[in-house]
């Protein structure tokens, strides 16, 4: 497969493929952690990197109903690896909410016929990298910024820092850029090959047609659709874990025989087993919709543009809210629930099926779903929306 | 409002101006029980019951988009008269899935002219009625019938008996036939004015031409439609119940002092207060976008017509049944949280809000939740779509 | 039966008589509200009113632990003469925390020796009974009570108002005091027969010894376990209704037939029936549970008298609450539930079976159960035991 | 701390001593998985082992209440360990169910002289190890035998295999028995040092006297105390990690900021915070009350002896399967849910916090909580107590 012939596939279809490749190997690769290198080349051998770059820079130019289905669908397979590829395209929608064309042509062009794969070293959380202004239009990073998803084999960085006034500075810079450096320090729980550790800025040199600046980082409704984004993408993520799990037991209960206190022979037409699975599907399905309506509601604010309204922009904010609570809770509710079925030998390492809790329960820790009720509490009960911020 | 008027106004605005009438009076009426004539006669000249009739019987020819967005909105303030108004489209539907349009092309071109009201006579459980054929092509109808919902006040009335040989007939009559009593023994903890009580046939005469055999009930898929829409009603009387709850609680919150021990002084302001309400928002979410895939579902089926294969019916059932568990389970849980959120003096008598829960406590008995759930795990594990039967 | 020979059956016994005759009205008397003036007679002449009295004052002398059981067996058949059962000895325990043997014991002594019933007229958050001194050591009270349950046919009352210092003044005076005056005007959607109407006083003499002022309400942690006592007294109200619904569930479903779609023949072997019930038996036995370890820290709390340190007292809230959680969830879980698994026919108005729901909906809305989950969690995580309130 | 010092000290002392020393290494253990033989010989010289050995054996004659006692405290902090511990006790307990003094006394005996440590590799469910009789007595033991917790490292093994006639054969021998091999092949997602893995018998010569005949296995309901008490082991394991998960939570938030969107300043005074620990300690208590009622009720069993009735083991079966259901609930939740209150930086492997829900949720598939609902519902719906098998 080469980004010739890729475009001409349909993209879920490549998804499909890629999701197919990674499923072989993800048990093994969860249990090892670290950088995913093959895989990461596997997608950008894929052209889905270039699916959602403008086709005036030679791009794809798919929908985000299209993007957040490629995603979707890698996550049913490796959340880690849908994760980081989300990522790209979080960062890539980035440039265009934070930046100008004149600005950020260049890099979209060269990603489209570079195949390159965007990282994140972004938290404006951890305001220890510092911006320092030098001559000739230049600034100095230093310091370190913690939870860099994708920043380990990526081949641009999107990077933050805060100067001297405590405003926050985001920048675009080749990976490669000279004192940049990737500790390799991710080593958790869940999502373990999203590369989600430390990047070490030492001196980096960075020009200031590097900085987004116009209009700059949440400055209009239009451009804090970005968080919004990232959080559909976590919705994305979860949802398709709890497709990945439910798939794993729905098969396994096929093949079983029922518990010997049962009345029936097979365990598909166990009445308890027939309850949980229908459960689970009862909620995939409402998360599903869901997040659809979400999806449609960010297409629809992404074609407005620059004209975006607070209001507007709140309206999808709602919408990705309510996705979020309800895919944070069905899929950690399949993922655990899914053992109740196929029973005590579901549970050998070999099978490693406990990644599928691992990964959705740390995803879902990005930020508390508990403030996810609050808000949307608050807007149903006085009309306000959501304030923007890097998390809602 | 008179029917010439009605049909060239929005239904769902003229589902929207009774349901405002009706709320006024809706809890005074649940207390009275009996037979809401009035408001009965009111839904007769809204021109709304020619609502669902094929433009070529002189009727709207809605779709059951729309059909069930009335019951819905009429549902909100009073699940009693949205009950009865919805199966009478539910009657209408059963002629046109049960016989051919030579036979009901009269019936529904009266019902048209002169708004009238159809009753349901049916409930197949109810073996009482004998059906014994008689002289001149015709037959005799004698016994009970239990659960006749809409009967009292009813034009045309939908009946059903057993014949010696055990066989389901079904008949539409004029209410006003001959030997038709109805006992008016509907007292219940809810549904109050759904006058779902016994009908008595005592010596009734049927004509051949008045019996439902062509196809006959549920003898195709298409004509297995009828359980369906039956089913995907009940769905909009629980959501437009809980709807109703739910702007009921939110009205109620919007103008109360935060709890003494809160940190806050408004309740709209409290964290339990608001999470209590983004859950029951969610939740509605959940169900309307279910009910929608259900509803298109549905229609998508009935544009097939007789064509419609098992395999296609059994779809639409799978989505019913999903929108039915989920129903279900929303609308008991606000009726009952709403309280909740609203405190102890929203128990007073006067304002009689505990009909939210008794109304939809009710209704859901109609069949056994747990029997949805066990026709949908059954589906998930195997593939096989539910048999059709009255209740599925 | 009579006082004498009523002290020496088993005062659980006498409650289960009781509870027996008033299960046979007790559908009956909640349509129709008001004044359960025979039943209480009956309560008088059971004897039991003298159960909490000391035995110096005539008394029974019961400890706590048999003093709830009796409301927890009221409850079981009928939570409104269960609820002025149970305030009655709440009333008889206030005066002995609020004031003095010397004041006291002539009360106690006449309620044993004339079976008086004591009503209550407290309500602590109704300020509109104003208090004002006249000469010769007596009081003007003046102004409407809300919520006083068990006033109507009551023979003592305690009542308080505010005087003009803001002080909470609390009296005890016999219930045909001059200027006493019950409007009966409580209506209510659930507890309809537990007379929490409002109480006019105009211009109603109070002596200075019918004032409890030594210690008084609230002054020490001692005086403090008055409303912990309320709390329990709702405990054992939720506990009792949701014991009496669970035993006619269960008799319901020993005679039904299983779901037509069910595998098998009798109700009781349907595996969905069988989960329902067990987890009905399951969250019950947890409340008694946690209602007796409850009433255990009660009955420490009350032998170790006006010693009782604020953390002891604390660990007697700690417990209240944890039981007052629990029985609130699963009396509400139960009495909805069991529709559940009795079906459609459960819902006939003769049966009267949702009037289980409505007295629980009703009485666990006195405050909040968010709060008590507030306070529960800030002791678990801080330690700090809830301060002492009319509500914790 | 050596055996004759160790019974004089309290148990439950020596117990919390131990997971003291077990929690330093508990997260790095779980990594490795594997015999932990160091932690191991903590306990055979702890002398604990001898805790359920009656006195007239040289044992401490401990109660059950102070045997599951010690359970749960080493469950705490490492519920590998504390159920090969746990199995010891009962084995120990099974020979006096399934044999006569006479035979076991010598075992019991040495075990407290030796500080034996006894296996499992009973599991009635795999039948490929045959028992075949040969001369003088003795029979020989080929096959598999899976799921054989302790093993590894054992000193005495409970054995089992199946004769030609299909009847099970259960012997105790000595773990060193020539041709017993510990396959050492156990790898799991959850319960990592628990050995559980395969014991291979190469012809295992196997003595009458080291045949458990008399009364034999499940052969009376004295004998069938055995599964009961195994369930209610795995209780005491639930129980405990849920507390160890619960300490650590609570831990955790005393420390943290709240977050950012918080109305308070720490922690520990968000109102979500607050209600998720309040509902962790709730259920924390309901199911320790449920666990100690279901631990009296086998100690009275176990006073009775062999007069024990089918009725009253059926009692204890109902109290162990309330408690089963109720601790697995909580398990699971809590050891999700914990990760809601500490956030994001609880994932990072190195505390390897989600080694508390892979426990549990490996330990609770032993038998499908389903059956034990449907036991119960059973039970409460007929009177029908559980039918005694190696599962309930």
């Amino acid at each position: 497969m080469n980004p010739t012939t890729a475009t001409v596939l349909d993209p879920l279809e490549i998804a499909r493929q890629l999701a197919h490749q990674f499923a072989q190997t993800a048990a093994e690769r969860d249990r090892q952690g670290g950088n995913p290198k093959a895989e990461r080349d596997l997608i950008r051998r894929s052209g889905l990197l270039s699916l959602s770059i403008p086709t005036e820079y030679g791009g794809q130019g798919a929908t985000w109903p299209t993007i957040f289905k490629t995603v979707q669908i890698l996550a049913q397979a490796d959340s880690s690896l849908a994760h980081v590829y989300a990522f790209h395209h979080l960062l890539i929608a980035t440039v265009q909410l934070f930046a100008q064309p004149a600005q950020y042509q260049h890099w979209l062009q060269q990603t489209v016929q570079q195949q390159l794969f965007w990282g994140n070293a972004l938290n404006p959380l951890d305001r220890r990298t510092t911006v320092t202004p030098v001559a000739d239009s230049e600034y100095l990073f230093q310091g370190d910024k913690s939870f860099c998803s994708g920043s380990v084999d990526s081949d641009m960085l999107l990077c933050s820092g805060y100067d001297a006034t405590g405003r926050l500075l985001i920048a675009v810079i080749p990976s490669t850029r000279s004192g940049v450096h990737f500790l390799g320090d991710w080593h958790n729980m869940g999502q373990r090959q999203t590369d989600s550790g430390t990047t070490h800025f030492e001196q980096v040199r960075v020009h200031q047609h590097e900085l987004l600046l116009n209009p700059g980082p949440l400055s209009t409704p239009y451009a804090s659709l970005r968080p919004l984004i990232a959080q559909l993408i976590f919705v994305h993520l979860f949802l398709g874990v709890a497709e990945g799990a439910f798939e794993t037991a729905i098969q396994s209960v096929q093949g079983q025989k029922a518990w010997s206190k049962s009345r029936v022979e097979q365990a598909v037409d166990d009445p308890f087993i027939q309850r949980h699975c229908a459960e689970f599907y009862l909620q995939l399905e409402s998360v599903r919709l869901l997040a659809d309506k979400a999806v449609q509601s960010v297409q629809q604010a992404w074609r407005i543009g620059p004209e975006l309204t607070a209001e507007q922009r709140g309206e999808v904010a709602v919408a990705i809210a309510t996705a979020k609570i309800a895919s944070t809770n069905t899929s950690l509710y399949i993922t655990e629930q899914m053992f109740q079925v196929m029973g005590a030998r579901a549970t050998t390492a070999q099978l490693n099926l406990d990644r599928f809790w691992r990964n959705v329960r740390t995803q879902t820790l990005h930020d508390p779903v508990d403030y996810k009720y609050q808000e949307l509490g608050e807007w149903v009960l006085t009309g306000k929306v959501p304030d923007p911020s890097f998390y809602s």
